[in-house]
């Protein structure tokens, strides 16, 4: 803590230069960028000596607003002694706030105190346990989206929105909130479909199957998708295995007229920036409210312009969603906001006891996917069957088909090699990277995880396996991963190998190496230990 | 964000020089002093090309825990580009962090991401509402306490405290809590008189007034106050201007033992130390839910070793409490706790409507303390009179004194000059600094605030005089700050000074003018307009 008297001490000891005032009096400080990544949160650096510091607010923490050429960004300050940092005639901004305010380093900017955010008293009231009303909530996202929330403030919208339930009103409004807060695409067409997973299932690639599936049929998907926030892999983060993924929102727009999809990262169109945000906290908090996960996933297909989406909530006792009855009042919250929203949806609640496929990480889930598409002996037969499903309850949003026939006819387009050929199609459009699904560029250095014991697997961790295959390095090191031999319910004898890990770096390698003794993430016991299916589907 | 692209290309331009692993195979970097205040949120600074960075959970947000010498800390992980700010050798530590650790720069450490704080499952049950039991409240006093908790975290905690409210039970298990988690003093003493104002009217600095009074009758009042947080001057910023006030735990025990009191920070003993962290993130949310503040005060008090206390609450339309029924639920809840701790505690509740005193800022009130204590003419009648009281609710736990006679023993006590000699004993005691209350040392600049129109005061808003007097320069600049010629109810006419401003920087002088020109703080109407009194006190 800076205390009255070490101030003066150094004041006396550097004393500063005087800065000249802008036009509207205000001191101006040269803009200099900070090279620190903060995560999302953007922070402004002063130097102690700077005479600006010792005006009201401008103490650590506080947040401050930073202008220049009529552009703005708001940040929170971090006082610094360090000339090396911001000398006292400037103001630094980390990396992604000094990318905001889109003005080169050396300009003249001023800076203030921030005006607390307008939805400062809704966000009173929510924490109070009160119920919020549209406007607020368009309020509380706008101010989100524009980075006017600290994060100590996300933090308590976070918690307060968890900890005194939104009401399923409420929901609906933060949704369209959100969506208003950013871009909103439009595919002039009549029907847009999408497909969206609640996530917590590693491995578990289906869009990569269902989007060529549905798009050679002729609908029109223009996936966008995220990276990985806490899994070893995201959809993008596959994706861009085989093709570039991060094109800008024209380029994404001409593929999706010329193939009627895209796989792509939705990070580039600023679509529910909001959404973004939240993340940032929920993230660290692990927290995952109903409602906030409804609000997110809605708010990004919607601004991304679907018309209709086909829901998958996986249930497991490792999973995002541990019971039936819990995944029914999910799906219920979906349908009612999805419904105030106009746009059309479909839920189905899916087997999540286990990972979907073989390979957990970039490489290894590319390589699965890949086989599947080329019909391989050895595609992983759960993700071939879950994405067909997936995919003919999408095709079945056609009104030419006839309930029922979607399964068969998404299977008749994969095996005939049509999803292969779509799949191509939209590697080279997007800028196809080399890769052999026979050859997969895996990481240097493996070892493998064997059983202790003979018997059969009764339980595979989803949460235990995505996190060796983290510490393995995956999503960073495309080629880092998880491969598992053995899947629930499979026989094993003792010495056989569960499953290989593959990493980059020797430290990569002994963290996971360490994780997978102290708990492999499966167990292995009599066949009728073997955990029911939750639902049939 | 970081891709994976952008972090392989960076690797192959600047490739880092491969880190010596310690004893116990972890890689070691060098420990490195980062001159940024984070405002007592520890952050880690690593260099984006340092092989740790790639490992799991190494990137920005995520908690680390460094380690030294068998001592550790925990931080949130920061990542730069700059190796002018870390190279990819070393790892930096904010500077609150770096003095925790205690370990000199350059000193090998190993860094491994940190295991989430026990507590934090105990966290998820309050954030859902549940009720925690005792073992849990003090895991989680303990776990803030040691820095365990991010920011994100703390938000939480606070946030999910207030909105599903602490039953009184809860109340108390958390103070005790607080108190487990730092030093607890021991006078050895049967009988420890503190006083304490849960704060939000500025002025109000009769601490300075009643320790001397009760001290002169020998009672032992050790008074450790904090520093000012949102509010102009703090009792301890106050003292300063008289007297040292950071003294080492030591010389303060052998103050009091001379002395039978002191006035001295409350900073250096760690005394209920995840206050102190809890306070960083209350401030900027501006929460001060009843049960945070009765665990903070009841904490700080008891870890002090107090047995006795006076609790000051003033009620007033700009006050923190704005009506006699809040202030009762206050004093019911405050009396519970205080119970359950071995504390007896007597609540009085105050005149809240306006500031105590004439001046506003450390060197105004130390002026009006002094002059109180030598009977000067000019003395504020409002703060000798409330001091008064207070000391006499005061002397009255001495088993000697008779219920009502405490008011005439501590105005015989002022009025004869015993007060002026204990606390000029205490100045000695301490560490005499140089003041004359008829030449403070006010602030270089000063304007004036007058009256728009005839009338009288009938309103002075204690936040937008304590934002003026903050503005002007308070608490930092200790001469600057707010001196009131007008007081509610008194006759004024149009051009007449309200109030004086005091400032030592021109900069400072222009945040205060603009301030005070949008809204002075004062309203001038009819007689009958003037706020009743809510308490006859």
């Amino acid at each position: 803590m800076t205390t009255p008297t070490d101030t003066t001490a150094a004041l006396k000891l550097s004393p500063c230069p005087p800065v000249p005032p802008s036009d509207d009096g205000r001191t101006q400080l040269k803009l200099r960028r900070v090279a620190i990544d903060t995560y999302r949160e953007n922070v402004a650096y002063l130097h102690r000596d700077c005479e600006l510091y010792r005006a009201e607010g401008f103490q650590a923490l506080a947040k401050v607003e930073v202008r220049a050429n009529g552009r703005r960004v708001l940040a929170t300050l971090n006082v610094t002694l360090d000339p090396r940092i911001v000398r006292c005639d400037e103001i630094g901004l980390s990396m992604e706030a000094f990318a905001q305010l889109g003005v080169e380093a050396g300009h003249p900017v001023t800076i203030q105190q921030a005006e607390p955010p307008a939805s400062i008293a809704a966000l009173h009231r929510k924490i109070g346990g009160e119920r919020l009303t549209r406007e607020e909530f368009y309020a509380i996202a706008r101010d989100i989206a524009e980075h006017r929330y600290s994060k100590i403030e996300l933090s308590a919208f976070v918690v307060a929105t968890h900890a005194s339930e939104l009401d399923r009103e409420e929901v609906y409004f933060l949704t369209e909130g959100m969506i208003a807060a950013g871009q909103r695409l439009d595919w002039r067409e009549r029907l847009v479909v999408d497909k969206h997973c609640i996530g917590g299932i590693p491995g578990n690639r289906t869009s990569m199957l269902v989007v060529p599936i549905v798009a050679a049929h002729g609908l029109v998907c223009p996936k966008t998708s995220s990276r990985a926030i806490t899994s070893p892999a995201g959809t993008a983060d596959t994706m861009e295995v085989l093709a570039e993924v991060e094109l800008p929102i024209e380029r994404l727009q001409e593929i999706v007229r010329a193939h009627r999809a895209c796989l792509a990262w939705g990070g580039t169109a600023q679509l529910s920036p909001a959404d973004d945000v939240l993340i940032a906290v929920e993230r660290p908090l692990s927290l995952d409210s109903p409602a906030q996960m409804v609000a997110s996933i809605l708010s990004k297909k919607v601004a991304a312009g679907s018309n209709h989406l086909v829901l998958d909530i996986p249930v497991g006792p490792t999973a995002k969603v541990r019971s039936v009855p819990d995944a029914q009042r999910l799906r219920r919250l979906f349908e009612y906001v999805a419904r105030r929203l106009g746009l059309s949806i479909d839920v189905v609640i899916t087997d999540g006891r286990q990972p979907i496929g073989q390979g957990i990480g970039p490489v290894l889930e590319a390589r699965d996917v890949m086989r599947v598409l080329h019909n391989h002996p050895h595609a992983p037969i759960d993700l071939r069957q879950k994405a067909l499903r997936l995919a003919g309850r999408l095709l079945e949003c056609d009104p030419d088909i006839r309930g029922g026939d979607g399964y068969g006819i998404a299977r008749d387009i994969l095996d005939s090699g049509r999803a292969l050929a779509k799949m191509q199609a939209l590697i080279e459009a997007q800028g196809a990277r080399p890769f052999d699904p026979e050859r997969p560029p895996l990481a240097r250095h493996r070892f493998e995880v064997t059983a202790a014991r003979d018997g059969v697997v009764t339980g595979i961790d989803n949460q235990r396996i995505a996190r060796i295959a983290r510490l393995a390095g995956a999503p960073k090191v495309a080629g880092a991963g998880v491969d598992l031999m053995r899947k629930l319910g499979e026989p094993v004898r003792a010495g056989e190998v569960l499953y290989h890990v593959y990493a980059e770096y020797p430290a990569d390698l002994e963290f996971a190496r360490e994780a997978s003794a102290h708990a492999s993430g499966y167990t292995i016991g009599e066949p009728h230990e073997v955990p029911q299916m939750f639902v049939e589907f």
